[in-house]
């Protein structure tokens, strides 16, 4: 029998509960939609203020004065460290999915064979990979999560996924599938829009190739905030970026009309980079240094067990569970499914728990481990009980 | 003999000289740079302030209550008076050079023929035409600006230009080139980044086929702010925007695998909008409204004859006139050629002058007609002989 007092105790012994205090977020809020958009840092605000100034002050010399020419990059160097990524290959740049487009087109430029994905995809990832299938004329293969690593065979190109489930939660295991795309000799795209900030992700450890994020979720860059691509050192060199701005030039002050990819990950870039966005996020990934993902990560699952372990002690019958009981094998959300969640994801927001529907049956819940408590977990679970 | 006297005349009976109070910008400054990037406006801090507040109020729900949702759209209908074009024709996204890469791409699949483009384009337009003639297998002809209205033939299917040239502030005929390309069935795409707020562009009246444009420029958006595009009504509904992604799906939040574009030009979009930095783009179309472009033309017309009159006067030899002296062939700016052009671009940042310089030997002067005076203009002629 799980009681608040043990919940209590749990938050007393969290090495991150202090962090809650770096967000503005009021007190009478449990917000559990962290993986849909996350809350703004106490420092984004004066960050973003003292960039409006300076692009006052320095006006066009703001690009040198204060490197925003440098910032994609920079910005990059931060989320390396947060997703286990080698020094000079990520960038921040444009949106997940232009990114996906870019690194799929890439990939299919590299390779032979199918492009191979699963159902639980986010719906713009399949998108784009429908489109460059056809773009490529290659077959698209659409399988289920479950048959994902069966179907990783010879004939395989491309394997491009979600790493955690936008529906589900599931995760799918990033160093095998990609330990297996390699075998078949096919590339592996991952999308860590569901992953970055929950958990190590390990990209260069797992020798992955190519990966996009977004900026938003948890990694609480402001809504639409700018997302992230990595390439592979590996790969970088071979690399064509389909889009070809004057951002992804090896010289772009030079105005030349003869495109020259730059060298690494930089090539990535396209057009001008979105500064008052991309400010704030490198203001909320400030959050991160010197936390240690291992603790986030053991929190995180410390969150979705005890809220599953309760949804089963006090919700009986009420939901079926969707995303898996094995910590290892989901994020940080847990999915609750029920006919007519979209009433009680409505009816939980006027108790003050924010969490989200997604079509046509299912309650999302996300725990951000920097800004949710175990108490909170006990405090939602009981508004879910007086609201089905 | 054009006097001091003379200028504060023409202040005097500006109409738009009340404007440059809405502006940040330091009294010390003059600012010819506005073709770079321009000034913030007074509005656009507390705007993007409140945009922060109501994100840690609203969180997730700020989407729906604060209509980030439908910023895109909303950008969109301040950008189509400014440049003419029929309401839900624009949408605000992206940067320009993605813009450019989705309707140069549509308007590849909708035509045949060789791509045709002038040898002033801005380089990444360059780079993403080329980028698609190839992918396309079409031929791209890049002729010189001066052979662009001949060299329109058949066997051309897209014009792709910019309106006015970065470099030199020579401006295209846009109706009479627009009108060539559809003679020869050709479609006809024009950039306005460097056209757009100082001029009217009559997207409609011209019956364009697509523009792009970019937001940092004369629209006071901010460091690389969002970018838009232009699809004619006509057109919309078979446009195919290459980059397929959830924001451009009929509707996104069904979370449908399958993509179904959006009616009108809303499937030009494709990632989550960046809702800071549209915001900041927003709240600096506002200074537009009420505003007639008939009269920021004259002004604009004005000020560059005003700058050529007295670089005659005053500058003798010291550099030759790059910009065409018929103000219809002109934009906003004025480029004057000297060796060594990049000292004299420096030596007058130094006294509060700030032009640009573009390789190898332009000093670029932009005169944006909200915020710079006629005595700007006799000023920075001043010092311009200064330092030469």
């Amino acid at each position: 029998m799980i009681t608040l007092e043990h919940c209590r105790e749990l938050d007393a012994g969290d090495p991150l509960g202090p962090m809650r205090a770096g967000f503005v977020l009021s007190p009478d809020v449990i917000y559990l939609d962290g993986n849909s958009l996350g809350p703004p840092l106490l420092g984004v605000r004066d960050r973003v203020l003292s960039t409006i100034e300076e692009w006052g002050q320095d006006l066009i010399a703001g690009w040198w004065n204060q490197d925003w020419v440098g910032l994609p990059g920079n910005v990059g160097r931060r989320l390396e460290s947060l997703i286990g990524a080698e020094t000079g290959s990520v960038v921040c740049a444009d949106s997940t999915t232009v990114n996906l487009f870019k690194v799929v087109d890439a990939s299919c430029r590299l390779t032979k064979g199918d492009l191979l994905t699963d159902s639980g995809n986010f719906p713009t990832d399949l998108y784009v990979l429908r489109t460059l299938a056809d773009r490529w004329r290659r077959p698209l293969r659409v399988v289920e999560p479950e048959q994902l690593a069966a179907a990783i065979t010879d004939g395989v190109g491309v394997v491009a996924l979600g790493h955690v489930d936008f529906r589900t939660g599931r995760s799918h295991d990033l160093p095998l599938i990609t330990a297996r795309a390699h075998r078949v000799g096919a590339l592996a795209v991952w999308d860590l829009s569901h992953s970055a900030g929950v958990m190590p992700i390990g990209l260069a450890d797992n020798d992955v190739d190519y990966a996009v994020g977004c900026g938003y979720k948890f990694l609480n860059g402001g809504p639409g905030a700018p997302a992230f691509v990595y390439v592979s050192p590996r790969l970088q060199a071979d690399t064509v970026n389909p889009i070809t701005g004057w951002f992804g030039h090896s010289n772009p002050f030079d105005f030349s009309p003869e495109f020259v990819p730059a060298e690494g990950v930089d090539r990535m870039k396209v057009g001008t980079p979105n500064i008052l966005s991309m400010v704030a996020l490198d203001a909320a990934l400030a959050i991160w240094e010197g936390v240690d993902l291992e603790v986030v990560r053991a929190k995180s699952v410390g969150l979705t067990s005890l809220f599953i372990d309760l949804v089963d002690q006090e919700l009986g019958e009420r939901f079926e569970v969707v995303t898996p009981r094995h910590p290892e094998h989901r994020g940080s959300q847990v999915s609750l499914r029920r006919t007519g969640a979209e009433a009680v994801v409505e009816g939980l927001g006027r108790q003050g728990v924010i969490c989200d529907y997604r079509p046509p049956d299912i309650a999302r819940f996300g725990f951000a481990p920097l800004y949710v408590s175990y108490v909170d977990v006990w405090e939602s679970v009981r508004r879910i009980r007086q609201v089905t």
